[in-house]
C-alpha cells in the first residue's frame, strides 16, 4: 500500500490526474474531493478522521458491510493459486464453475446457467445482444425493440444507459441507440393524476407496457427490462398492483421479461431477489454489485433453461469479456455468498433489521418536508416537498435535494439525493443501534434542511 | 478456495450452469472444458496435471507472468483497510490518486488525466461518448462519427463492439449502431494487391482515412481509433509507412486519434506503449488488461490536456462506473506497474528477450507451411498458407488454423488461432529457455499440422 500522504497532496494530486465519474471536475477540483481512508462494517473513515455512517453500502454494492477478512482471505488465496485465467477456447476454472452452480442454487427454479461479466453495466449490455440473439435462433429476427420506462437506470455503457431511461445521460454522446422504446415508470408521488389512488396508478402505469406492445406489433418486441425498485433512479417502490399487471402482461406475450436485480438482488429488498419480493417470474436475471459486495468486479446474467436451450442450439454467442469469471472475482463471490447464507442476511432483512428500521424511517414522514417515506428491506427514500397534500415540487428541483444531501454529509451520514428526494440503502449487517444513529442523524439533516429553507422564504 | 474436484465433476458443473464467452455451448459440454488448476511464471497447470505454455499470457494480459505474490499482498491490504469505495460524489481514495499519478507519468507527455473503467470493452465503450461531448462543448454537435477499421477488436458492449470490426459479431444483435464507420485494415499478406510492396499498402490503407473524412466531410467525423497492432484481429502488424501516414492525416484534421492500448500498452511492443513504438501522437489513450497484469479487472481512458480541459469547461459528463477506480484493481495496478519498472520489463521486451524471440520465431517463416512470421517485441503471428509466394489462402477459412491450435494445444503450447493465423503474446517475464522451448513446441506443431494436410491432401 502506499504511505499515507497528507489531504491536501492527496486533493491535488487527485484534481491534476483523475477524472471522477459522473463529476463536474471544475467544480470538484476547485472545492477538493473528501478522501475515504477506511471502512469496517457500517462506517467510512475519511483522511480527516471523521467517522462516517454508510447509509448507501458503497454504491449500492457492499451487503455484507466493509472488513470482511473472510472475503479477503478468500481472494488472496485464489490469486496464489490461479489470479487469472480466461474462460473462452474451452478453457474455465474451479471459482467460475462453483460460482455457476451457487448462483443456480440461490436464484428461482427458471435459472440454472449464468454468462459471467466484469459489471452492471456489462451485464445489461450483454441482455442486448443476447435477447436478439435468442430471438434470431427461432427465426424471428424482426423482433429487436426492447421496452424499458423513464428514469430506469441500468449502467453506462452505450448500451446500457440507452437501456435506462436517464434524460441527462441521454443528452450526451447521442443516446440512445435504435430500438430501445422507454415507458412511464411507477412513481405515483410524482406521476400519478390528482385523486388517482396509488392502486389505480399501479394498474394504469404497468398497462403503458401493453399499449406499447400493442402499438408497435409484438412481431417487434423482444424484452422487457425493469429493476424490481428503481434505484438510481430515486427508490422508486411501485404500487402493489404493478408488479402482477407487469406479470401478466409479460406472461401473454411472447417476449422476454429481464429482472435488472444489480441493486435488488442479494438481498436487498428482504429475498433473495427482487423478484422473489414482487412474484414476477423473469426469463432473464442481471446481476452484479452485491454479488461480491462490492470486494471485486463481477457480474452476470442468468439465463432460464427455456432461454439457454435456445441459445445453446444457435451455434457460437459472440459475445464475452476478458473478465467474463475471473477467477478471483469468483471466489470473493463465493465467500460473500457464503457469509451470507452463514449469517442468514437475507431472512435478517425480511425480519429483524428491515421492519426495524421501516418502523422508525417511516415514521420520518410525519416531518413537514416529508412527503413519502417508503422503504422494502432495506432500501428507502424520502420525497421532500413543499405540500404534502398536493404533492408539489420545489421550484428548480434537485437544489433542495442537494442541500440536504450536504447536511447529511456534514452529519457524517451517506445518503444520496435523487431530484429532492433522499435515499438510503445501509450495508445489510446494520445493527440496531446503528439504525437509529442513522434515523437521528437523517431527523437531524431534515431539521437542518428546513430551518435552511425557512430562513431563505422556500418554505411556509 | 473451494475443495478441489474430480475433472469428471467439474465438467458436469461447467456444463450445467456456465455460459462461456466467444463459444458453442452444446459442442463444448459435449467435449468438456479444459480446467486450469493453478499457473506460475508462463506455465499453466490443468486439472489432469499437465504442464501447458501459455503463449498468450491469460487473454493478452498477464504481463508480469502468474504467481506475483507481490501484487497479492497489495490487493489483501488494501482490501483490509478499504476493499470498495466510490468516486462519484465527490468522494475518492489514495489507490486511485496515486494510480491517476503514476499513469500520467508512465504516458506520453500530453496525457495527464484518467478516466477509470472495469475492463478495455468499458473502456473503449466511454470513448464514444467522451469524444462527442467533446465536440459538443465545443459547438460542433454534428462531429459524431467514428471511424474505425475492419477486422479490429474493441471489446464486446454493443458500443466497442460496434467500434470493433468484426463482422461474426456485427452478424448478432443488431450491430453495428449508428455513426460508426469501418475502412480497410494494414493487413498487407491478406490484402495487398497483387504486386504491391508492403510500403505502397501501408501507405493506401493509411490514406482510406483521409478518403473516408473527405468523403463524409470533416465536420461529421470526431475521432478515429484503432490498436497499434490489431491483436484479436490476428496479430495485424502494420507496414513502416502505414502509421506515419496515419498521423499526419490525423493531424491536418481536426479529429481526435484514440490509440486502444488495451494489448498493446504496457511493455507488449517494446515500449510503455504502441503509440511510442510507432511515434504516433494520440488525443486519447485506452488502456486495461496489462494495467494489473489481469490480477484484478481495471481499465482506464487517459485524455490529452486539451481534451480533457475542453470537458473540464462542459460540467458535469453524465458517465461513470460503480467500478471506476476500484481501491484493490488500483492497489493491484500499482504494485503491477511498479514489479514492471523494477523489474525493468519494458526495456527487456525492447533490448534482450524480445529481439532473442523474435530471431527465433522469423526463422519459422522457412517452414513450408508459413508465409509470414511477424513479430514486434512480445506479440507475433504465423500466416499458414499453401503457397507461400502466391499469397493464397486454404478453402474454408479457419480450419487449418483450428487444427494447428488444436496440435499446439496438445503440444502443451496455447498460441491462438484467428483464421489460418496462429498467434503469441507471451508474459513479458518469458525466459530465453522458455522462448527455445515455445519455438520447439510452435516447430513441432507446424510439422504435425503439415503431416496432417499431407496425408488429407490439401497441400502438395
Amino acid at each position: 500500500m502506499p504511505q499515507p500522504k497528507s489531504t491536501a497532496e492527496l486533493r491535488a494530486l487527485d484534481a491534476a490526474h483523475h477524472l471522477h465519474p459522473f463529476s463536474d471536475m471544475k467544480a470538484l477540483n476547485a472545492e477538493g474531493s473528501r478522501i475515504i481512508t477506511r471502512a469496517d462494517g457500517v462506517w467510512l473513515t475519511d483522511s480527516e478522521g471523521n467517522r462516517i455512517l454508510d447509509g448507501m453500502s458503497g454504491l449500492w454494492c457492499v451487503n455484507v458491510g466493509y472488513g470482511r477478512e473472510e472475503i479477503v482471505d478468500a481472494v488472496a488465496a485464489q490469486m496464489r493459486e490461479l489470479p487469472y485465467y480466461n474462460t473462452f477456447f474451452k478453457t474455465t476454472h474451479q471459482p467460475a464453475i462453483e460460482l455457476s452452480a451457487k448462483l443456480a442454487e440461490l436464484t428461482p427454479p427458471q435459472f440454472n446457467r449464468v454468462f459471467f461479466t466484469g459489471s452492471g453495466s456489462e451485464s445489461n449490455d450483454t441482455v442486448i445482444r443476447l435477447v436478439r440473439r435468442y430471438f434470431d435462433i427461432r427465426e424471428k429476427p424482426q423482433k429487436k425493440v426492447i421496452i424499458s420506462r423513464r428514469n430506469a437506470y441500468h449502467g453506462s455503457t452505450v448500451g446500457a444507459a440507452s437501456l435506462g431511461g436517464m434524460a441527462p445521460m441521454h443528452e450526451q454522446g447521442g443516446l440512445p441507440i435504435p430500438d430501445i422504446v422507454h415507458i412511464a415508470q411507477p412513481y405515483w408521488w410524482g406521476e400519478a393524476r390528482q385523486g388517482e389512488t396509488m392502486e389505480e396508478f399501479g394498474i394504469r402505469t404497468a398497462r403503458a407496457l401493453e399499449s406499447v406492445i400493442d402499438a408497435m406489433g409484438e412481431d417487434r418486441i423482444a424484452a422487457f427490462i425493469a429493476e424490481p425498485i428503481q434505484g438510481a433512479g430515486g427508490v422508486i417502490i411501485p404500487p402493489i398492483t404493478y408488479w402482477p399487471e407487469i406479470a401478466r402482461i409479460c406472461r401473454e406475450r411472447d417476449i422476454l421479461f429481464v429482472s435488472d436485480e444489480v441493486i435488488c438482488g442479494f438481498g436487498r429488498t428482504g429475498q433473495w431477489f427482487g423478484c422473489e419480493t414482487y412474484h414476477t417470474h423473469p426469463d432473464i436475471l442481471v446481476m452484479a454489485k452485491g454479488i461480491t459486495s462490492g470486494y471485486m468486479p463481477l457480474g452476470g446474467v442468468m439465463v432460464a433453461d427455456k432461454v439457454a436451450e435456445v441459445l445453446m442450439e444457435g451455434g457460437d454467442f459472440n459475445h464475452g469479456y476478458t473478465y467474463s469469471g475471473h477467477p478471483a472475482a469468483c471466489a470473493a463471490a463465493l465467500a460473500n455468498l457464503a457469509i451470507m447464507q452463514r449469517e442468514k442476511l437475507v431472512e435478517r432483512v425480511a425480519e429483524n433489521v428491515g421492519p426495524y428500521l421501516k418502523a422508525r424511517w417511516s415514521a420520518l414522514a410525519e416531518h413537514p418536508l416529508v412527503g413519502e417515506a417508503p422503504m422494502v428491506g432495506l432500501v428507502g427514500a424520502l420525497e421532500l416537498t413543499p405540500d404534502k397534500v398536493g404533492r408539489t415540487s420545489f421550484p428548480d428541483v434537485g437544489k433542495v435535494g442537494t442541500l440536504a444531501r450536504d447536511f447529511s454529509f456534514a452529519n457524517n451520514l451517506v445518503m444520496r439525493a435523487v431530484r429532492d428526494r433522499l435515499i438510503i440503502a445501509p450495508p445489510l449487517v446494520i445493527s440496531h443501534g446503528e439504525c437509529d444513529e442513522l434515523i437521528a442523524r437523517a431527523r437531524r439533516t431534515l431539521d437542518q434542511t428546513y430551518a435552511e429553507l425557512k430562513r431563505r422564504g422556500w418554505v411556509a
